[in-house]
């Protein structure tokens, strides 16, 4: 240690004060759940035995054909010849920042479909990025028509047009087709959130001319929170490269991100990949490129009189299912049941189904 | 669907045109490689193993078990009493803009200590975020003096000052005894890098009066890519809550995140918890509490006329080991050696050893 240094405490000098952890002296203790709500679903087991291969470099050869592996998955489930896929790291919120920090320049305008709670949170997003935010509101549970969208598009001419395909906190399903022609018109980037419908309802990424897309790898794909499977069209590619402004994340720059993706066809580093983890999603690819398709978030109006709640708890501790009420405009109106990935298997469904008749049974809505 | 969407392309329509992938109809390849590069480092199999127990909600009483079991081991790691610690979900570039984030407003001034790739990495990110830039430079491989410290504290009275106990790229420690009282004077935050030394070498967070630090999950940890290690003083914490601007990012934001760790004594819902990489992270902190400290990268001159790169080649076809060349200012210089946590073993350095003799005697440079 340089001696001016000496005259403060050193290493030897210091007597570590915080003891080692206690509650770390005990193993960890993972009860086993079937999780049938609005996500995470349970990952798959061959998902799960992936994270405990060894790590690789993130810069080796073999990691980069795993990427290639993930980034020939991505095509499929987003119905995309777009070479512009990736995943990335962090849950969809992280997916829904990067979609939001790229597409959009500070001073901007962005109109935001706004029918629950994903619709808010881009708003806020939106916002703290600098953008011009227009909320497109709706009512709690419903979509947006065609028209209320091109009117809005005529009205507001925004550079960024948001729609959430499937707002978990309703259980409502909007349409897409139409909406890219209209966007078109008026040179509007059509950015689309899938983290609750991708691999459950149909999304056709080519055919209904998405712009820019993400997911979360926790729901219908049955991995582990933690990878946001994402895309750009063509056109989205284009409005990353023609920004004026640097992005101002540098954790979620596009530009940085996609050079380790091998977008510009070189492989730069960035940040380290998250390896266990797209070891698991390459694996939930796979499962997914040998299968079909399923349905996801569903929700069940709680009927008046009914303590939603007292169900909830009771197909937990009863049956060690996990069942969800609503969320944001949701919240205490409806329940929200998950049929996703590893767990969309009929078995599950009847157990749910029992836990739901025996918890309206304690509270004599069931004979 | 409303019938205003029928003149458009339906999903009955659309014919999938994008086929499933073929790459994954075979099984994933991940071969065995001992990785004693700057990192990742392998995993430890136990830690590994935790990856593939079952999933739990993120908001599950048994999982703010877990994350009450990482915070505990945490302060262990950091030597602080402070309650303000947690994980950042993604690797240490994650943890860097999070204490940017943050700590930094707009318009306010940061000196940034810079002898290599890291401090030059936050140079960036700070402008990003709007930040006034100093940059202190020194010659690659060199530390800064408490005295060059202080002047720049002096000259420049920043909101932050960064620095980086472990510049990866050149193997340099940077002293942070005194630099806190320094800072001090001029109610400056000092925020600190740790991400490939945080375990190897003494760090004491409390006696050092470090306001913000962060590390990485993938090095002297030995656990994957995927977490970063994040801890606030009260100082940093009363930083956070008196910014009179939002955080520009929603996901780096820790008002939102340490709710979600229980910070201010509740849990909110802020993006899903990485459910598997935090059992993970649970074991490599369990196993850290369990036993001493070790010493992590290491840089080793090349010796004029040899081809560095080519003993990097033999090691990796001939040993199946990794070793680095240099990064930034040291590429070319330098080779770096981490010896990190489960990779931290007598027969792993000789075999290191063994690589090196070697690649050096087919270059004539040893007999």
């Amino acid at each position: 240690m340089p001696a001016e240094f000496e005259q403060y405490a050193r290493p030897g000098e210091i007597t570590p004060e915080i003891t080692a952890s206690k509650l770390l002296d005990t193993p960890i203790q993972v009860p086993s759940r079937l999780l049938m709500g609005p996500g995470p679903a349970n990952a798959h087991p061959r998902v799960l035995a992936a994270q405990t291969l060894p790590l690789l470099g993130h810069m080796h050869p073999p990691f980069f054909t795993i990427m290639n592996e993930i980034q020939d998955g991505l095509k499929y489930l987003f119905q995309t010849s777009s070479k512009y896929v990736l995943l990335i790291s962090g849950t969809g919120h992280a997916g829904m920042e990067a979609a939001i920090a790229n597409m959009l320049e500070p001073g901007e305008t962005i109109v935001v479909g706004n029918n629950g709670i994903w619709g808010a949170r881009v708003t806020d997003l939106a916002a703290r990025y600098g953008g011009n935010v227009v909320s497109l509101d709706t009512e709690a549970g419903g979509t947006l028509s065609l028209k209320d969208i091109q009117a809005a598009l005529e009205q507001h001419k925004p550079t960024v047009l948001f729609l959430c395909q499937g707002e978990s906190s309703t259980g409502a399903h909007q349409s897409l087709a139409g909406v890219a022609e209209a966007c078109q018109v008026h040179g509007t980037v059509l950015v689309v959130d899938t983290v609750c419908s991708l691999g459950a309802v149909p999304f056709y990424g080519d055919a209904w001319g998405v712009d820019c897309m993400y997911s979360g790898s926790q729901k219908v794909i049955s991995a582990p929170p933690g990878a946001a499977p994402f895309m750009l069209s063509e056109r989205g590619l284009k409005k990353l490269l023609n920004r004026k402004t640097k992005v101002a994340s540098y954790n979620f720059d596009l530009n940085l991100i996609g050079d380790y993706w091998g977008w510009f066809d070189k492989r730069s580093y960035h940040a380290t990949g998250m390896i266990s983890m797209w070891y698991g999603m390459r694996e939930a690819l796979a499962i997914i490129s040998a299968e079909d398709r399923l349905v996801s978030v569903n929700t069940i109006k709680v009927p008046e009189g009914v303590n939603w709640a007292a169900v909830v708890k009771n197909a937990m501790d009863k049956y060690n299912v996990e069942i969800a009420g609503g969320l944001g405009p949701t919240a205490g109106k409806v329940w929200r049941v998950g049929i996703m990935g590893y767990n969309a298997k009929l078995e599950n469904v009847e157990l749910v189904i029992a836990a739901f008749k025996d918890g309206l049974k304690q509270q004599e809505f069931l004979q």
